[in-house]
C-alpha cells in the first residue's frame, strides 16, 4: 500500500529549510502491523472526530533554524511543555478537509488547495511561520496514501483531515513562538449530525458576537472557537441545536454554528435570490463549501446569487410575507445543512427546510456527486490513489 | 522547608469530587533534592516566564467523575493527545499573579481572591468546570509554601504564578471538554519590560481591534491573544513597544499590550481627572492592578477618578493644549508602566511621562510598597509563609 517513493532513507542529520520544508524529503515510519487499530465495520459508529488512524504527518519549526523535515509517524500523543504558547495565548490555527471514496474505489481531496492557502493566511494572522501549501499538500497526499485504508466506503461517510498548527515555545511573553509544530491527523466520519440529515433549529441573539471587525474571526484560529462554547450551550438551553450568529446593531446574520449561511428568499423586488453575507468586513470565515455553493449556483443561472448583508429585519419580514424560501448551513463538515427554525426574540421563526426547488438538497446531492467522483467539475477534486 | 500538613498519605483510590475539588485531599510528591534546579543567583538574569521552578500543581476533572484530588508534583512536560480541544478551539484560560519576599523576609500574595474569583468567571464564559475558588487558593499557597526559596530577595522581583486550565478531550466536535486539567506553574521574575522602568512607546492603529461587546474580551481566556501577536509585530514594525488598543468608530482607548491604561489630564472643566475605561461594554479585563489604581487614588483624594470612555480625539486635544498630564499602564506583570509616546494616525504625540505629581511612579511605589510589606493596607496582602 505505501508507494516506495515515500520510503525517503532516514538521514544522520535533518535538512533545515528556512523558508519551507520539502515533501521530498519526508520520512516515513510505520506503524508496526500489530499495533494498528481496529477499522469500524459500522457507519452507525463513526463520531465526529473521535477515532484517529495509525499515522500523523508532523512538521516541526524553530526560529533559529527554520523547517524540519517532515515526518509521516505512528499516531501518538504529544509531549508539550506546560508553559506552553499553545495553551496559554491560543497561537494555534486549523483546517477542516475530507478525503472521499469515490464510486471508482478511487480517493479524492476536494479543492484541497483552496484550504491550504487558507491554511497558509491563518498562519500569517496567528504571527506562525511560512510555508509552502503546495509542499504541505504533497505531504498529505502522502499521509492519506498510507491510511487509504482508512478511508470508509459507505454512503456519506469520509476521512476528515486536520491540519493544525501550534507555538510550542515554553515561555510566558505575550509574543510569537520560537516554536511550532505542524501536524495532521485523519479521522474517519460519517455525517456531522448524526446519521441523518435533518433541518437543524438555531438560537438567535444579538447578545453574543462571533467576530468583528479588526478582529481575527475571517482567519482559522482556534482563538474564535473558544468564546462561542458557553454561547452553544445557551443555545441548548433554549432548544435550539446551533447558534445563528449576529453582528452589529441591525442584526446581520453572519454565521450558523461554525457553518456559513444562506438565505434563499424572494426578495423585496419579487426576484428569487441566494444571499450570503460579504467577506468585506472581515467578520465571515472564507468557507471552501461557501465559495463552492456560489460557484455552482451562480452556474446554474437560475436565480440571483448575492454576496450582501442580510439581517434578521430583512429575513423575518420575507418569512411573515411567505417570501422566506429555505436557509442553510454550508461547511466542510457537514457540507450543506438545511435549518428548520429560528428562535429570536423568544420568538420562533419556523423555516420552510425545503422550498419548491429544494436548493439545500440539490446542492448536496450536487456537491457529493463531484466529492465522490460520480461528476467531474473543474478541477475542484484530486484523486491521491 | 514541607510541613508535614502536606504530606498526605497517597490513598489507593482517588477521592471524587463532583463540585469541587479540595485542598485538604491534597496530595504532594517531591522532586527528589538531586533533580531540583538551579536557582537564580543574579537578578538581571531572570527573563520573563522562562525559568520554572521545582513543582508544579495539577489537578484534573473529568464530566464523569467530576474533580480529582488536588497533586503537587515535581515540574514536567504534559502529554497530549493532538485532537485536545484546547489545541483546537482554544478552550483555555490562565491567571497571572505574584508571590513577594517582603522586606520582613514573609512570601506574600496580592490579593489573590480577586485572580481567584476572575479565573472562575474566565472559566464559566470558556465552558470549563466550576470549583471553589478558595480551595484553588489554599492548594496554591501550599505550592508557594514548598517552592519559598523560589521567590526572588531582589529588589522587583517576585515568583510569578500562572493557574492555567485547559480542555484536553481528545475529539473534534466543537463542543467544551467532557475533560479537562487545572494546573498552576511558577516562575521567578524581574521587572516585566527588563531591568529598568522606562517609558514605553505605543502604536494606535483603529484597524485592529482587541475585543468587542458580546465576545470574550473581558474574561481571561487563551482565544484573546493570539490575534494579537501580528498586531504587536506591526507596531515593531512601526519602531514601538507595544499596541494602544481602540475601539469603536470614536477610537475609544481600551487596553495597552496586555494591560489596563489610564490617563491623567485636566479635563474641559478645569478639573485634575484620572480616567481609566469602564467596564460596562465588556471590552475591558477587570485588572486587579486596575481596580488597585482606582482604590489608591480615590482614597488619596486629590484629584478626580473616573471609569468613563475617553477616545483618541480627546487624548490629542488634551495634548495639543498641554492638559495631558501622564498615561500609563497597570498589570501584574509591569505593575505600573508609563506611556512615553503614541504613534497614531502616523503621528507621534509625546506624552509627558511623569507630571510634577508623578502619578505613575507614586502608584508603583505605593502598590509595590504593599506588595514587598513595607506597609499595609486594608487586607490587600495574605501571607504564605
Amino acid at each position: 500500500m505505501v508507494s516506495s517513493f515515500m520510503r525517503v532513507s532516514r538521514r544522520l542529520l535533518s535538512t533545515v529549510n528556512t523558508s519551507t520544508f520539502k515533501a521530498e524529503n519526508l520520512r516515513v515510519t510505520l506503524c508496526p502491523p500489530d499495533q494498528r487499530k481496529r477499522k469500524p465495520t459500522d457507519p452507525n459508529s463513526l463520531q465526529f472526530g473521535k477515532l484517529f488512524s495509525d499515522h500523523l504527518l508532523s512538521i516541526k519549526w524553530t526560529q533559529k533554524n527554520g523547517w524540519n523535515d517532515p515526518e509521516i509517524i505512528p499516531f501518538q500523543n504529544f509531549t508539550i511543555h506546560p508553559a506552553s504558547k499553545a495553551i496559554h495565548y491560543a497561537q494555534s490555527i486549523f483546517e477542516g478537509m475530507k478525503a472521499f471514496r469515490g464510486v471508482d474505489g478511487k480517493i479524492r481531496l476536494f479543492r484541497p488547495e483552496a484550504n491550504m492557502a487558507r491554511f497558509l493566511r491563518s498562519a500569517e494572522r496567528a504571527s506562525l511561520a511560512s510555508f509552502d501549501p503546495d509542499e504541505l499538500l504533497k505531504c498529505l497526499k502522502k499521509l492519506i496514501t498510507i491510511e487509504a485504508d482508512w478511508v470508509p466506503n459507505w454512503e456519506f461517510t469520509s476521512l476528515y483531515i486536520r491540519p493544525t498548527f501550534m507555538g510550542t515555545e515554553p515561555a510566558l511573553g505575550v509574543n510569537p513562538s520560537i516554536e511550532s509544530h505542524l501536524y495532521v491527523i485523519v479521522s474517519p466520519v460519517g455525517c456531522y449530525f448524526g446519521t441523518k440529515i435533518e433541518p437543524v433549529s438555531l438560537y438567535a441573539d444579538p447578545r453574543w458576537v462571533r467576530a468583528w471587525p479588526g478582529g481575527a474571526g475571517s482567519s482559522k484560529l482556534s482563538a474564535n472557537y473558544a468564546p462561542t462554547l458557553s454561547i452553544q450551550k445557551k443555545a441548548e438551553e433554549k432548544g435550539c441545536q446551533q447558534v445563528l450568529w449576529l453582528y452589529g446593531e441591525d442584526h446581520q446574520i453572519t454565521e450558523v454554528g461554525a457553518m456559513n449561511v444562506f438565505v434563499y428568499l424572494i426578495n423585496e423586488q419579487g426576484e428569487k435570490e441566494l444571499v450570503t453575507p460579504p467577506l468585506n468586513q472581515g467578520v465571515i470565515l472564507p468557507g471552501v463549501t461557501r465559495d463552492s455553493v456560489l460557484a455552482v449556483t451562480r452556474e446554474w443561472n437560475q436565480f440571483k446569487v448575492n454576496e450582501r448583508i442580510i439581517t434578521m429585519k430583512e429575513v423575518c419580514k420575507a418569512h411573515e410575507e411567505k417570501r422566506l424560501l429555505e436557509m442553510f448551513g454550508a461547511g466542510t463538515a457537514a457540507v450543506v445543512c438545511p435549518i428548520g427554525r429560528i428562535n429570536f426574540n423568544n420568538k420562533d421563526y419556523l423555516i420552510p427546510s425545503e422550498s419548491k426547488e429544494n436548493i439545500s438538497h440539490r446542492l448536496l446531492t450536487t456537491l457529493t456527486d463531484i466529492q465522490y467522483g460520480k461528476t467531474e467539475y473543474k478541477n475542484w477534486t484530486q484523486i491521491v490513489c
